[in-house]
């Protein structure tokens, strides 16, 4: 992993063009690390599947491998604020391994504290939980287990389109109520055949989610920044929108597929939400701070969003009197898309591998950096 | 539409082989009939969506052509015990409309008493609540409108696949209940990526379920009557099990996509249940008779069967204390899933057009017959 080592504090404040930018090196010494991990706590959950491994209890699985190399392996899932456990160990961990589904919030603040901090290794896909512009300032080398749940997460896009298309979750809270009353399900109950779905960024699991709509003969949509070639198109079977709003005013149903950056952040305001059909449904596993909170809840509750679903919030965990919980037609999860246990299972050893190839000074997967040399990722820019 | 006229009550009773069975005219008179609709009522939805065709009050939205054509058209909801409104039509009535949604169930008794019976149209597809062998003695004719929520029914079950597979309801039920627990979803939620999925049955809406199911990269399973010829296999991606519980003891995921028979009554029962794999997931959108209710209830409490989601029970409207209200892991719903809006339109033109064959005295589409001159169609033998 070829990196070259920081001069001293001053040399990364002053390295701002990416060109200049000295980064951590990476294998500083051969010597044992402090690696600490940041994961959903699971309690009386831990045993009950040999195959969790993503919770705190079970540590990827790889902390008796990590220990017997002579590394020291801290995991907690105790992450907020001044007195946290995590706060105690940012002054000397080498590396930092979280999640999106527990968010370590990695802020410019911690890493300037993090002085002996090399590797931000996200086990899953999307490390916005990390100040990536600081991260690359101070030449850290921010990396992800990409591909390791993109399947996980197109899978339950397309089940969070057909709860909302088939007025699902009204029906159920009839069983558990004691209730039979099919009017009140059917008069907004439709087929997801023959509507229109648009997917905002087709990247993996825009893609996934595509192939796996194909069969449902609807109208498939996709903007991006770049159009895929004719033959995978084709393939897909979607139609390329260049012009988002353009598209988003053609759409039943809305999917977010894109990474939160800034140029996403609250992209669904007030004013582009009036933009979308009467009646759209939302479904969005990729950020929840792409959405403008209120301005959701407003459209949920005129009827102008006739139904949201997904399972990303802001913050993680979304406190109790979180707008979303309590909004109508929503039909919301705690962040679980991408972590289910075959996704577990993938992340646990993407990871591992990261770490093996980082103690003996090897490189990523190409496609597993998100910060690397002082640079950020095409899809973070 | 060739059926011949029956000469008498005796003779109806004497006609057993089905070669010898003497049917009612259905074009016994040009005068004026007396048409019965039975379907759930809509209340304050009725008015909420002008294509809401399937309810009392919208009455497939045909009453006004058939009363400027003289007929007589009586639509109620009110169809279970001697005194309701239903009842009180029997005797005189002509043709019976009926849905699988909100069944008016025709019994031997009924038949008996409806003298002037001469169709009995089911307004979506599964025509179980009539008592066919009573119909084909007694020379009624019976059809559906095959086709008109296959898509409908194939949608619903793969949501209702993925809402198991995933997970989903634990974490939708955290977020109304203001809590945030990943692990207490995550431990035991799954990709539907590589799992075997079974269907018993792969008629209509088993072969649409497959064919969504495709891009998935699961292990496709049916059992049926007859294996598809070798290009629809390949097209579909499942292979034929001419064993069912062969199949079973295979899968991860079955599906229930067989009509309710005398063969298939109760065919789930302890003993079959025992020989699904620990920790098996079952869909059932075909009819709640399939399954022995208790050994379901017993199945579920001991996790033998780790989810349960279908929205057909018996009977319908499942009481208050239905005990499949009450197991752990079901995501059942009300009979929905052939009744979303788009399958209202199909099976409302489906039935107004077997009316208007009916009235000029013409054939139906073939596929729409499941009683015809006193025999029943092969999927009900």
């Amino acid at each position: 992993m070829a990196m070259r080592r920081v001069a001293s504090t001053a040399a990364r404040a002053i390295a701002s063009p990416s060109s200049l930018v000295f980064t951590r090196e990476l294998q500083a010494s051969p010597g044992p690390k402090k690696i600490v991990g940041v994961f959903y706590k699971a309690n009386e959950y831990a045993e009950m599947n040999p195959n969790f491994l993503g919770c705190a209890e079970n540590a990827l699985g790889i902390r008796e491998w990590l220990e017997s190399k002579g590394h020291q392996y801290i995991v907690t899932p105790d992450k907020e604020g001044p007195d946290c456990e995590l706060e105690k160990h940012i002054p000397d961990l080498h590396v930092l391994i979280s999640t999106p589904f527990h968010p370590a919030y990695v802020t410019a603040e911690r890493i300037k504290k993090a002085k002996n901090l090399q590797l931000l290794l996200t086990a899953g896909i999307g490390s916005d939980h990390v100040d990536l512009k600081a991260a690359a300032a101070a030449g850290l080398t921010v990396a992800e287990v990409t591909g390791s749940n993109t399947v996980s997460v197109a899978e339950d896009e397309l089940m969070r389109i057909l709860i909302l298309v088939r007025n699902f979750l009204p029906g159920h809270h009839q069983v558990i109520n004691g209730e039979w009353n099919v009017a009140a399900i059917a008069h907004r109950a439709y087929d997801l055949e023959g509507k229109t779905v648009g997917t905002v960024g087709a990247g993996r699991i825009g893609r996934l989610l595509l192939q796996r709509l194909k069969p449902f003969n609807c109208n498939l949509l996709y903007h991006d920044r770049l159009k895929m070639d004719s033959e995978l198109e084709n393939q897909i079977g979607a139609k390329f929108e260049e012009d988002l709003d353009k598209m988003l005013s053609k759409c039943d149903i809305v999917v977010i597929n894109t990474p939160l950056t800034e140029k996403t952040k609250g992209m669904f305001d007030k004013e582009r939400i009036a933009k979308l059909k009467k009646g759209v449904l939302i479904v969005n596993n990729a950020r929840g701070a792409i959405m403008d909170t209120q301005a959701v809840v407003d459209a949920c509750n005129s009827g102008h969003i006739a139904g949201y679903s997904g399972d990303v919030w802001y913050p993680q965990p979304a406190p109790k009197d979180h707008l979303w919980r309590y909004m109508p037609n929503q039909a919301m999860t705690p962040h679980i898309s991408g972590t289910t246990i075959d996704a577990q299972l993938r992340y646990a050893a993407g990871t591992k591998d990261m770490l093996d190839r980082y103690f003996k000074g090897e490189d990523f997967p190409a496609e597993n950096y998100i910060v690397k040399d002082g640079e950020l990722a095409p899809q973070y820019r």
